[in-house]
C-alpha cells in the first residue's frame, strides 16, 4: 500500500478520497441523485464565477501562443456550462449500478451466493484541455459510488478549480462526504504520483492522446483502463452495394474527423468495380487520400502511402486506402495496424460478414454501419467516460456499470467445509 | 506493439502463440473439446515419460537441498497425472464461454447491438513449483479459446517440458494450431520479457506468493490479473452464536492452512462472552495465537501480537486475535490490514450483517460461513485458474468466462450518423 507521506502532491487529497469512498459505497441512490441535481443547479447559478476563472485561463493560454483549436476547447460560455449541468441531470435519470445482482444461486449445500456490483472506490482520471470533462467525470464517478481524483491540464487549472469548488460545495450540502471530488495539482509529477498510488487509488482512466496513454501504461502500478486511440478501418467487400459503401465510408471518415471512432483507413477488395467512384466521392468531400499503387491507379487524387499512413490516427480529413486481394488480407492488415477500437465491413455476403466478425479482434465490429456508432450514447448506455480499447474489464464504451467492480456475498447458517 | 526481435527468450514462442490465437478464436466448441479429451488420454498413456522427466527434476532439486514440502509439490506419481487428466475431462463438460451474448438489443434506429464473449488471445501464466498447473492452465486457456504461454519454475522445467510435449502433440493431432500451448524458458529474464510483451501478450496471470505478485505488478506493462494473496479475517459479532462461531472460526483457520482462503486473523467484539472458550478451541486444535492485550487477558496461550501479525498471511497454524470495541472498529481493521480476498462475519443480528456486507471491500464476504468457501469449485463454477484479488475485470474465482473479453457486434443496413 502507498503511504500518504510518499505522495507530497496528491497524498492528502487521495487520503480524503479514500475516506470518502468508504462512505460513498454505502449511500442510497436517492442521496447520490440529490447531490447530482444540486451540483447541476449550483453550476447554473454560479456560472459567472466559473466563466471569470475560465477567462483568466484562456487569456493566459492565448498569451502563451496556444493554437486557436486548443483555445476553443478550453473556452467555456454560458451555453457550455448549461450543457454540462444538463449532463449531470441526465445521470440522475440513469439506473444506479451499485447493488445490482449480476448473478445469484442457491448452492447444493444451501449456501446462498450473490455476485453484487460495488463501486471501485477511488477513481483517478487524467485528462487534457476540455474543462467539461471535470464535471462529466465527477458526475459519472459519484453516480457509480466512487470518489473522483481529477487531474486536468495546467492550462485549465483555474477553471477546473472553480468548477470543483462549485461541485463540492453543492455535493456536501446534499450529504456527500468531503473528499468525494478532489482536484489534483497540475504539476507534471502529480500524474506520476497518481499512477503509483497503489492501495489508495483503485483505477486510473487516462482520457487523451496516444502519448498520454503510453505514459500511463508504462508508469502505472495502479490498474489502468486505456481509452481512446482509434485507428479504425472500413473494409469494402466484393459483395458490397456501391451506394451503401459510399454512404458508410463517407460517414465513417467525414462526419467528425477529430474523434476516436472516425475511420482512418479504407480497405477495398480488388474486385470492387466502383473503387474510382468511391475515391471520387471522398476526394469531392475534401478528403486527402493516401493510397497504395492499386488505389493510385484507380484515381488521380491519391498520393502515395507509406507505413506511417497505415499506422496513423489522422484525426483529420486524410484517409489511407489499400486494395486487398481478399478478406483474409484485410484481416491481416487490421491485425497488423489496427488499434482494436472499431472495424467496419460493408458486404452483402453472409459468409464474408461472418468471417470478418469472427476474425477481427476489436472493441466493436460494425456490419454495414458507420464506425461512428461506437459510442455510449448511440449504444443506449447514456453517459460514457471514454471508449476502452483494452480487453480487461471493459471493452468499448465505459458507462456506469463499467465503473464498478463486484463482490461475492455468500450467506450460510454456520456452513463449514 | 512489442517486436519479436526485442524478446530473445520468448519472442518466437509468443509469435507462434499470437498466430495460434487467431485460429483458436474461431474454432467451434467441439474441436476444442475433442482436443481436451485427446490431451487427457495422451497424458494417461504417456504417464511413464512424464514421470521419468519428473524423477530427474525431483532428484536435482533434492540434491540442491530443496525442503521436503517443496519436493512434495514438485513430485508427480501416476495418481497425480491421472488427476490432472481428469481435470481436463471436466473442462470438456463445462460450457464454452466464447460466443455467449452478454447483452443485446435493437436500437431505436434499427441497429442490432450484441455484446459477445471473445477470447483474450494470448494468456501468459507465471507460476511456481506445482507441475499440475501446467496442465490446468493449458486446459482452461484452450477451452476459453486462448493460446497459453506458460512460465513455470526452473526446478520443474523438465517435467513441464514433458507435459507440454504430450499435450501439444495430442492437441495438434486433434486440430488445434501449433503455438496453442508454449512453454517458456525458466530463465529469470523470461518473466520480464513476458511482462513487457505488449501487443503480443493480452494478459498475464501470476499464480504464486506475494513476492511474485509484487514483481509482476511493478514490472508489467501487459495487463495483469492479480491472484492469490489472502489475509482473510473472521469477525465474531456480539450477536453471534457460540457454537456457530467456534465451527466457522476453526474451519476457516484449520481445515487447510496453506491456501489463500484460510483465515489469518480473528476479530472479536468485546461483548462476546465466549472468547475464552473460542480461544481454547483454537489452542486445542494446535493453533498458535498472537493477540492484543484483551485477547491475552482472555486466555493464557495467547502470545503478544505486533503489526507484523496483523499484516501476516501466515499460511500456517498461527492466528492473530484482536478484540474490537464494535463493528466499525472491525471494518477499520480490515480496511487497514486486509488483502481484499475473503472476509467473514459470524452474527445473528441482521443489522450487523448488513453493515458488515456493505462496509467490507473484498472479493468475497461470507456471512455465517467459513472463508474456505471462496473457491471456483465451491461456487459451482467448475475449474478456476486462481482467485482474483483485484477490482478490475474479475474479482473472486477466475473461471472460464473470466478468461474472455467481449466485442460489440453492431449490424445495420447502411446506417450512418
Amino acid at each position: 500500500m502507498s503511504e500518504v507521506t510518499e505522495l507530497p502532491l496528491i497524498g492528502a487529497a487521495a487520503a480524503r478520497a479514500r475516506a470518502a469512498a468508504r462512505v460513498l459505497r454505502t449511500l442510497p441512490t436517492d442521496v447520490k441523485d440529490g447531490a447530482l441535481a444540486a451540483m447541476a443547479d449550483a453550476l447554473v447559478e454560479r456560472t459567472d464565477e466559473v466563466l471569470a476563472a475560465n477567462a483568466l485561463d484562456v487569456e493566459a493560454a492565448a498569451a502563451d501562443g496556444t493554437p486557436a483549436s486548443v483555445l476553443d476547447r478550453l473556452r467555456l460560455d454560458a451555453g457550455r456550462v448549461s450543457a454540462v449541468a444538463g449532463a449531470l441531470r441526465e445521470l440522475v435519470a440513469l439506473p444506479d449500478p451499485v447493488g445490482d445482482v449480476v448473478r445469484g444461486s442457491r448452492l447444493p449445500n444451501g449456501l446462498e451466493l450473490r455476485q453484487v456490483r460495488v463501486p471501485f472506490g477511488v477513481v483517478g482520471i487524467v485528462y487534457e484541455a476540455r474543462p467539461n470533462v471535470t464535471v462529466d467525470a465527477a458526475g459519472l464517478c459519484l453516480k457509480s459510488g466512487n470518489a473522483a481524483l481529477l487531474r486536468g491540464s495546467a492550462s485549465a487549472y483555474g477553471t477546473n478549480a472553480a468548477l470543483v469548488a462549485v461541485l463540492t460545495e453543492a455535493a456536501e450540502k446534499a450529504g456527500l462526504p468531503p473528499g468525494s471530488v478532489e482536484l489534483l495539482p497540475a504539476d507534471r509529477a502529480s500524474v506520476g504520483e497518481l499512477l503509483g498510488a497503489r492501495g489508495l487509488v483503485d483505477v486510473v482512466i487516462p482520457r487523451g492522446g496516444a502519448l498520454l496513454i503510453q505514459r500511463v501504461v508504462r508508469e502505472a502500478t495502479v490498474p489502468v483502463i486505456e481509452t481512446g486511440v482509434g485507428n479504425c478501418h472500413v473494409y469494402v467487400d466484393a459483395s458490397a452495394d456501391a451506394a451503401m459503401a459510399e454512404a458508410v465510408v463517407l460517414n465513417s471518415k467525414t462526419s467528425r474527423v477529430s474523434v476516436c471512432n472516425s475511420a482512418e483507413t479504407l480497405l477495398v477488395h480488388r474486385d470492387v468495380p466502383f473503387l474510382p467512384r468511391l475515391l471520387s466521392a471522398l476526394a469531392d468531400a475534401g478528403v486527402t487520400l493516401h493510397g497504395d499503387d492499386a488505389a493510385r491507379a484507380a484515381h488521380d487524387a491519391v498520393v502515395p502511402a507509406t507505413d506511417e499512413d497505415w499506422a496513423a490516427e489522422y484525426l483529420s480529413m486524410d484517409m489511407a486506402v489499400r486494395v486487398v486481394d481478399d478478406l483474409p488480407a484485410a484481416l491481416d492488415h487490421i491485425e497488423r495496424w489496427g488499434s482494436g477500437h472499431s472495424e467496419a465491413i460493408v458486404a452483402d455476403s453472409a459468409r464474408a460478414v461472418a468471417a470478418f466478425t469472427a476474425g477481427v479482434d476489436a472493441a466493436a465490429v460494425l456490419v454495414n454501419a458507420s464506425t461512428r456508432f461506437t459510442d455510449g450514447g448511440e449504444f443506449g448506455f447514456g453517459a460514457e467516460i471514454g471508449i476502452s480499447t483494452q480487453k480487461l474489464h471493459a471493452r468499448g464504451p465505459l458507462g456506469l456499470p463499467e465503473l464498478t467492480s463486484t463482490t461475492y456475498v455468500v450467506t450460510g447458517s454456520g456452513h463449514t467445509r
